[in-house]
């Protein structure tokens, strides 16, 4: 029906006739002549229609926005002084010889110019209209290509496209599951995966060597500003592996990625510890793009005469830390409150601070509600965190679970508000996480799945389990976790050794991942992977602010779908097929019983 | 860990030092010498263990089936003898230098070799055994590269992979449902979709323009011997097009297919009408390999005296067919039992025949229970099914409906039975369906689902839509239905003709397309599309008897896993977040209340 997509019309095509299908993205009457912007999902056309074309004229005389039009004619130069340099079509226009209506289109609920002006449910709720939009178009088609790249690469490195069940049991990552009533099984209930996790391990046992799978997860967990009920993962796992074959493998599957897609070289993959990330950035996931640095003081904090630094400077888990901000002495007092403030969503109880005004003065030339108390090491604590003139500095003391948190996510913060990013792209692998966090009363659980390999041997893990490492690494870019993975456990009595250590009983772990136990005794090989998330990875690449830009049809915050209105009520009848009642509804019947 | 996949060697490597890891496969201990043939998912190579090397071989001794070992060792050629040209490494061995063993392995429940001899349950409980079958191992390799081949084209003729929700409303297919409880929104439930067709009808609307997808798709259905609960299409959409545009994309994507992966050129696709393939194949996906017809007789036995065939010749829903099938005439009484018995299967009440003894000697050459009845018509039938010397003539006499399917079965049995087939691949394009079909009270429902456009004006198809056609298509090969698809309703005034036709009031339609019904008002161009199963496009592929076999995971019949045993028992807690109990349950407790 048509000859060219309205974006890839260009100078070379003048005095051809073309044919065009598309939207009527604005229409203009100027000067006895109608002027239709012709759109679709490559670009924007400008169409002609004069009223020499009687029966064309007509037609473009109804066309309203939004209306569906053919249209037909020949490309010439526009008039000199009318081009749009802008627009990659903006030199040429075409001049309609017919003009057809495929579609008319009612008055859309908001001008695609203006959606700005209309709230995200109004947009939501008619997401074929918002897709439209031109960025939106380009948002899906950059994610398209980047599955394909990835794809692409993947099978050249001989990984297998391998799908997993979707209605299977509950996997082990420990968020809650979605569940799916069996009709066939009254009484039981499939769980919608959280992650492939034990599919892949089982798939290097039955030997396929490599496999990778572009999935589907689902999480029924209550929605943070940047997640969703169901996301898609980038899933891979491979036999007689060691970590740095995996990290090798998807660095330079991420490399290529950004290279072919972006156009972008990415610099090297740094790797830093886990407890490094945490001590100098506050972060398992630091943003690299940002020169700020948390400075441990513990030991000068020790002595002075203010117990809201000395006392956790002294505690064992305690923590004082300095973030110095270069050039940043001009903040105001209110700028200090607003991040004093946003520091407390975190848990700190406050925000000191030293503004550096003239160093060369000594005490005299700082300016700060606390340097009073610390005379005593002021120098020493301004020559560590290398103060200069118009510096400020800001302290967190508390637990060190807190200031690391506190400062981490105020490091991230004074990044964005000052613009102080370094370089586009800044990524980093994470590595030598501990293989176990404990809760408050120091209960162990996994900081991954309780199927990541300890780097130390079944009797040192057990003699030492919270100090154990595992061999556990994450992808980080710019300061969001794009991917992670770990080597497995692939021998029975390791993995009796961590269940031991979690407190899950030899029952426990057979009802749960008996067959994966199983498995383990009948000949698994080393093995490991790793897993990205798909729609962070497009988020980052296209600039987005959010996920749910880069879904072609997202939920909401509660978890539900204003286009179609899901979930949904159902009959009667299909959940007595179900086997189960409303919880509601049962009650109301059993009182009238 | 390993320079080679077992595999990949070959008598170029002779005298190279390689490495390897893999699963033993076989063990024999022969002339004090171990040979161990080690197995990777690229094949097997034969290792030999000498015990000179005595450390290497104190570790091959202990090594049983299914350990996990990594061998390093010299490429020689195999002695004179002892070469085993049938095996693509079959003229080498490796003479390990080292042997370690990775991991042990409990004797397996079935040995590789003998899975036959256990029930299927067993090799799906124990699926990564199974699945360590060098041809399980094959039959999934394909089915990735089916996959990537697929995409590959599809994204090479602009196609954008686009994901859809899996978390959704009920789809008009009209299976049953499977269903999630949402605990966000208590007493609703999410349908897993049927298939992505009002998401992709939707992308149409938004401007995507041409839209595919590898979905993974649900329904709640009592499995037959070929479904599974769960199941992988190829969908596809695209705007501004006619059926031809799609039959020509998607044919041309299944001939590089057969032509890339299988190195197989298919033949031309014929095109068939719908009421030519039930007419002359009483099939709506003829296997066109047999070269086997129905050829209607209905005007001469209108004219015997036989009232079982006289009656439904002139019924108006009734038809008398014949099934010539050269050479059959030996076929003994039993036989043809058997085959009565086979269309019983169908509601036929019986199988007539005729064998064609000597055709020269008239009335007297044949031989046949029926033939004195038809003695006035004999020789204008003969000559109409073409007759000759050897031959046998079946029958059927019902109504049409169960003549087709009756006729149209036996003729697939009688092409599988007699191996009749011409040629290995015969695919085959449908067209021309009927939109509706009736039921015995004469109400119309839709042949494919209440989107597809009628090839008829909205005024044409109110005055008689039982007979409309649809502008639909399906594509089949060797008898099986690869896909289907039509042109989509893009204009909502026909949209209301057909569910007015199908006695959907406004209401109901609101409520269960409404949001589709609102996109048509804002611009739908006109799409169409066409979706694939890919399991049985695998299955066809990969030469495999059930759609099992090319799925990593697959159900029982009983919609269960033996594997993971899903689904599976959840807790109170759990139910309870999801306002439901169990209709069991729920009873029990009032009683108690």
């Amino acid at each position: 029906m048509r000859s060219h997509y309205c974006g890839q019309l260009n100078e070379t095509l003048v005095d051809q006739t073309v044919s065009l299908c598309g939207w009527v993205h604005r229409r203009r009457d100027h000067g006895g002549v109608i002027f239709l912007d012709l759109r679709d999902r490559d670009g924007i056309a400008q169409v002609v229609v004069d009223p020499d074309t009687a029966e064309a004229f007509a037609t473009a005389d109804r066309a309203r926005s939004e209306y569906v039009l053919r249209i037909s004619g020949r490309v010439r130069l526009r008039p000199e002084g009318t081009q749009n340099p802008k627009m990659p079509t903006g030199l040429i226009e075409v001049l309609a010889k017919e003009v057809e209506v495929l579609n008319t289109a009612a008055t859309p609920p908001f001008q695609l110019d203006e959606h700005g002006r209309v709230g995200e449910e109004v947009r939501l709720k008619h997401r074929y209209i918002d897709l439209r939009r031109p960025e939106m178009i380009e948002k899906l088609r950059l994610r398209s290509r980047i599955s394909h790249n990835v794809r692409d690469f993947l099978e050249g490195q001989g990984f297998l496209d391998i799908e997993t069940p979707v209605l299977t049991r509950a996997t082990p990552e420990g968020a809650r599951d979605y569940l799916v009533p069996s009709r066939t099984h009254p009484g039981s209930f499939f769980a919608l995966p959280q992650s492939p996790q034990l599919f892949k391990q089982l798939l290097m046992v039955a030997g396929f060597d490599r496999y990778y799978q572009i999935a589907k997860c689902f999480r029924d967990e209550d929605l943070r500003a940047d997640r969703q009920p169901e996301f898609t993962q980038i899933d891979l796992e491979a036999s007689f592996v060691s970590e740095e074959d995996i990290m090798g493998i998807t660095e330079a599957m991420i490399r290529q990625l950004f290279q072919e897609v972006l156009d972008v070289e990415l610099p090297e993959f740094p790797r830093m510890t886990w407890a490094d990330a945490m001590h100098r950035f506050g972060s398992d996931k630091p943003d690299m793009r940002i020169p700020l640095m948390l400075v441990d003081v513990d030991d000068l904090m020790q002595q002075v005469d203010f117990q809201v630094f000395s006392g956790p400077a002294s505690a064992a888990d305690g923590r004082v830390a300095a973030l110095k901000v270069p050039g940043g002495g001009g903040m105001s007092r209110k700028v200090i409150d607003e991040y004093t403030k946003f520091v407390g969503i975190y848990g700190a109880k406050g925000l000191a601070w030293i503004k550096v005004n003239e160093r060369a003065k000594g005490i005299e030339g700082l300016q700060s509600p606390i340097v009073k108390f610390m005379e005593n090491v002021i120098e020493e604590l301004l020559d560590r965190v290398g103060a200069e003139d118009g510096d400020i500095i800001f302290f967190g003391a508390d637990k060190a679970k807190v200031v690391n948190e506190a400062l981490g996510a105020l490091r991230v913060k004074l990044g964005e508000d000052l613009n102080l990013y370094t370089q586009p792209w800044a990524p980093l692998w994470v590595v030598d996480f501990p293989m176990f966090e404990a809760d408050d009363n120091g209960r162990l659980s996994p900081l991954h799945h309780p199927f990541t390999s300890p780097s130390c041997s079944p009797e040192e893990l057990k003699e030492n389990p919270a100090g154990a490492l595992s061999r556990a690494y994450d992808m980080v870019l710019n300061g969001t976790e794009l991917g992670g993975g770990s080597i497995r456990i692939h021998d029975q009595a390791m993995q009796s050794t961590v269940f031991e250590i979690l407190g899950i009983g030899e029952e426990e772990a057979r009802e749960k991942f008996g067959f994966l136990l199983d498995a383990l005794h009948y000949g698994a090989p080393p093995h490991g992977g790793l897993a990205f998330g798909l729609d962070r990875l497009v988020m980052l690449m296209a600039g987005a602010r959010t996920i749910r830009e880069v879904i072609a049809f997202p939920k909401t915050q509660s978890a539900g779908c204003l286009l179609t209105d899901a979930p949904g009520e159902v009959s009667a009848d299909q959940l007595k097929d179900l086997n189960i009642r409303l919880r509601q509804k049962a009650k109301a019947e059993s009182g009238s019983e």
